[in-house]
């Protein structure tokens, strides 16, 4: 606990809840870090398979660059809608599961949840890359800067949402302070000099064309800068971390990071041009990202390229913090609908959901391991998924509006449901042939990985939710109490030697029932121990004597042989015998345990209480019950009986 | 289970113990091993410390060979009265207690204990060692092949002493047999050559003396001789691996290693002096062992020489044997008088003491781990061990003659006692003096460790029979059973929602006691899950009416809040509010559990009836009783009823 308590803070109540929820200041970097990470690696991914063009590569940009931002003003208003519709989880599960039923939710979920996960290994070594191409000599601690990136995003958000938003604020908010005075600079010097500003550090020149422009490379072009608008969901599925007015805070945060992206993007693309930059062979040494070469030419190599590098690389590695946000909540939905195991729809510590957080740190630890941190390979999967989600959320919208379309009279609100009906088939329709060329183009590259990890991800939620099916159904009990027939149990009381736990134990069975029968297991320890003949008569003394006194029925003495030292075999096989015997009757097994209250009696011990127990109840059938009397040698602290609020 | 089965063979009976026992044949490669494997180094030993004589070293090792050789007759006259006279256990652990007292006891249980742990890392790595010098190439894997050794003889000792001294007699005999020939062809060849025969390969020439013959180099070469008599003590200290007639296999046992030992060393010691074999510097790569160069020079490089020294390596590396043969039986009567954790007493799957096997194996792997399997200079150590052994056992049974003596009255019978207590009188003097010769020659080398550690361990068995008599004491129960004031306890039953759980789970609780309270914690899961309104109404219907319809007192609901999570602590609460609300009656609280009993359930379940039992237990107070009622998704498989023999 006090370990716990030093690197996650205090405990959480329940009713705390709310003052843990986010507003639009913390929601921008703690769910917009992956969007705004993409600024950097998306130009740059569509310069890169530009690169055969040569200088032309620059005007093709803009060809690819233009639709991917009238697509993103398309998501823009779609998600608005999805926000306002379903505004508590709005999510691709949820609007897949509301409009097009289980099956679509499920592809809806599996291809988040491998988003997610891939999302964090490929951000953290993308961060992890830029800052190694910056200081060489970190090369050989790729891996264990990963993991410990890793581990720090994972602390911060078990303890909480609001703790990890607010921390990397400061990172999100640098970071777009000197790329807006980067990019307004080098505007104010493209107009002063026409169009042609002249370099502060000149960027290398541009290769020679190998290649004449066309359709096909256009449309790789865009289906690899497309990974510039992963994360632009991440608003809608994360909507239950909002506080209240939770839509307005979601619009804020969804308004924020597209508008910011946006921003980014057109500025990134348009000075690219302007000042030649284009993509470098990312296997060279002299390799430059595109945002280094911009930042330079237009700033030159002073404390404010320093400052917006620096920042940029915290934004990158930073950006699997979107993942941590998001994922738990989806884990928390699908369990909730039985399709994940029960324990991650449960609040942890800091009333987060624990067990998500942890199996995404997890998934993206062994990712980050297998592939000894280096993820660009991973890229191409991950631009799937998030496509997937997209059409399918957009698909569920329109769905969504037809339905209140079809109960709708009033021909005014008629019209405006029309309109956010078209908005969403128009995202849905683009999204999806984005979505049909990123697979095209990418299917040698990796995608149909994917193909098949989706459809093994469904098939393993469903197995999960028929499990669950199963257990309710076996569980499932129609009729009230029957309390016909009901009689004491018999109740066996494991015994040592006479002490205080045998006499407690006793006491206790016969307050329990009349018909006590005490169990000696004899040759316990093997064939050597001393088997104690005066047990028949300390038992006789001081057990049938005083019961008999008192008025109870005298309990009898079982000793029983234990030929191969397995201490619940001859006890089962007692309580079936009486099972057989008194078929109305249930039998149960009382054990006093000497309760370990310090490191060093766990050596000390035979465990033999506990080992029992751990028998009886696996092999004993349902209707053995065991009770367990404990003994602590040391006083235990009782809590204080205080009246609690709430 | 299965893999238990595979690796240790079928689970042994109580009733099979005799039939596990060793008779002579597998007694001396079990607890010989040790003491054969000496005959390797004693002499070597001896002949190390004479190195500083160049060729008068080999007549100089006559004078100390005979005192060792009349020592070990001492100790075998010794060992053979004490056999006869605790013919159970015989060990110095039991002689001393009977004869010296408690504290002479514990000094010599530590030190056989510390004297264990040391043969096993010493006789392992010297078997490494001796096939590496054979074999150069295997250098990078001594500590591998160390572990991997000490993992074969713990796994053969799990199986049972029987299984390991059956395997071992190959090797062991084969020793003996080679080794004989050798001998006997090496006399024979100098009994014809007048006492001067011709090397078939000749030994490397002795160096030159750098010091004069000394009585304290003649002491130093003594104290390291005597290593070669480590082992003698084994066969009493082993006592009760023995079958009927227990004795006559003792007996029979002690003369095959003492006698075999014996003629190895003369035999050794006299054909060194005859063919000039002189100790060799072992940091040197062209070393050869004294044994080597002995077998080369009477038999040549040929076959006999490869098998001869192939076997000594593998007497060397299962010299180990006999500190597992002996070290957990000494540990099970040391545990039987609580002052070592019980467990050790406890017989295992093959009826070995398995604890004590894997705790030797434990702390040999550690030494070899840490000394990166060269263990060398820790051969000083082991001596002071085995001779301040040696030494109490023999004035233990000096003070036992006495007590016989001193209660006989018939004449012809108290000279035999009398002849009995000076043999053993000779034996303690003389290993006392070996003892004192040994820690002055070998203090700084080493012998001021043990003078350390032995303290430290005693001080540990004490605390630990402290720890037992404090337990002892809190549970002892004078007074019989007292029943007055006996009355049902309140039962507290967890309750999720109405299903077949918790209908047997309150039928039960009605079973036991008339005043029932169902408990349900409300926020569990964390303050959005949603809190189940219609519980109340389906108590009323479910439980309430036919509790009263049947004559049983309704059971009351309380819902708890759980605000924090913690599944323990509102239970802890109402219990402990109930225990002071009603003083004369405890409190029980039903857990009503699913059982697990398939690996993925681990995952899929929440673990909240197991996580409450513990808490309970830990934090509950000993007047609390945790009932736990299993309840099984599928079929167990119950005991089949057959009467069981023994």
């Amino acid at each position: 606990m006090g370990l716990r308590a030093i690197f996650l803070g205090r405990r959480l109540a329940n009713r705390e809840a709310e003052e843990r929820k986010i507003g639009a200041f913390e929601a921008i970097p703690a769910m917009g870090l992956d969007g705004l990470g993409s600024s950097a690696y998306g130009p740059e991914a569509a310069l890169t398979v530009l690169m055969v063009l040569g200088a032309a590569s620059l005007s093709a940009l803009s060809w690819v660059m233009v639709p991917i931002l009238l697509l993103l003003a398309i998501l823009f208003a779609s998600y608005w809608q999805t926000i306002r519709a379903y505004p508590t989880n709005g999510g691709a599960y949820t609007v897949a599961k509301e409009n097009l039923g289980t099956n679509a939710s499920l592809l809806a979920a599996a291809a988040l949840m491998i988003d997610y996960v891939l999302n964090v290994a490929v951000g953290i070594s993308a961060g992890v890359g830029a800052l190694v191409s910056a200081a060489p000599g970190l090369h050989p601690y790729i891996l264990p800067l990963c993991l410990a990136i890793l581990g720090f995003v994972t602390l911060m958000n078990l303890r909480g949402t609001l703790d990890a938003g607010r921390l990397f604020a400061i990172p999100t908010y640098l970071f777009v302070a000197c790329f807006g005075i980067i990019i307004v600079l080098g505007l104010y010097r493209a107009a002063v000099a026409g169009g042609h500003p002249a370099p502060v550090v000149p960027p290398p020149a541009l290769p020679s064309a190998v290649e004449p422009v066309g359709l096909w490379l256009l449309l790789r072009a865009f289906a690899s800068g497309c990974t510039a608008m992963t994360g632009v969901e991440a608003v809608s599925n994360g909507m239950s971390a909002f506080r209240e007015p939770r839509v307005r805070h979601g619009h804020r945060t969804l308004t924020g990071i597209v508008v910011i992206l946006g921003l980014l993007l057109a500025g990134i693309t348009y000075l690219a041009h302007a000042y030649g930059i284009g993509a470098m062979d990312q296997t060279q040494a002299s390799y430059r990202s595109v945002l280094s070469q911009l930042a330079s030419a237009v700033a030159g190599n002073g404390l404010l390229y320093y400052v917006a590098i620096g920042s940029l690389l915290c934004v990158l590695a930073l950006s699997a913090n979107t993942s941590f946000v998001d994922f738990p909540r989806l884990c928390r939905m699908v369990a909730g609908d039985g399709f994940l195991p029960k324990p991650f729809a449960i609040a942890g510590h800091r009333l987060v959901f624990s067990i998500g957080i942890l199996y995404l740190a997890l998934a993206a630890g062994l990712l980050l391991t297998l592939f000894g941190g280096i993820t660009e390979h991973l890229i191409p999967l991950f631009a799937v998924g998030a496509f997937l989600t997209f059409t399918l959320s957009q698909s569920g919208m329109v769905l969504h509006w037809r339905r209140l379309l079809a109960e709708e009279a009033d021909p005014g609100k008629r019209r405006k449901i029309r309109t956010h009906l078209w908005t969403n088939a128009v995202g849905a329709a683009t999204t999806g042939i984005a979505l049909v060329v990123i697979v095209l183009a990418k299917f040698t590259q990796g995608a149909w990985i994917t193909v098949l990890v989706v459809p093994a991800a469904i098939l393993l939620l469903k197995s999960i939710r028929n499990y669950y099916d199963r257990v309710e159904d076996r569980l499932w009990d129609p009729t009230p109490l029957n309390l016909a027939g009901v009689s004491s149990p018999i109740v066996l009381v494991a015994i040592d030697e006479w002490n205080h736990l045998a006499d407690r134990a006793i006491s206790l069975a016969l307050s329990l029932s009349p018909h006590v029968i005490g169990v000696h297991l004899a040759q316990l320890a093997g064939p050597d121990e001393d088997y104690n003949r005066t047990l028949r008569e300390g038992w006789e003394r001081n057990v049938v004597v005083p019961a008999r006194k008192a008025g109870f029925a005298a309990p009898e003495l079982a000793i029983l042989q234990a030929q191969y030292r397995a201490i619940h075999e001859p006890v089962l096989k007692l309580a079936r015998e009486l099972e057989l015997k008194y078929p109305d009757r249930s039998v149960a097994v009382l054990i006093p345990e000497l309760v370990k209250q310090r490191w060093y009696q766990r050596l000390l011990h035979t465990h033999r209480a506990r080992r029992l127990r751990r028998k009886l109840l696996k092999h004993g059938g349902s209707r053995l019950t065991i009770i367990n009397v404990p003994w602590h040698l040391e006083e235990v602290r009782l809590p204080e009986i205080v009246p609690e609020a709430g």
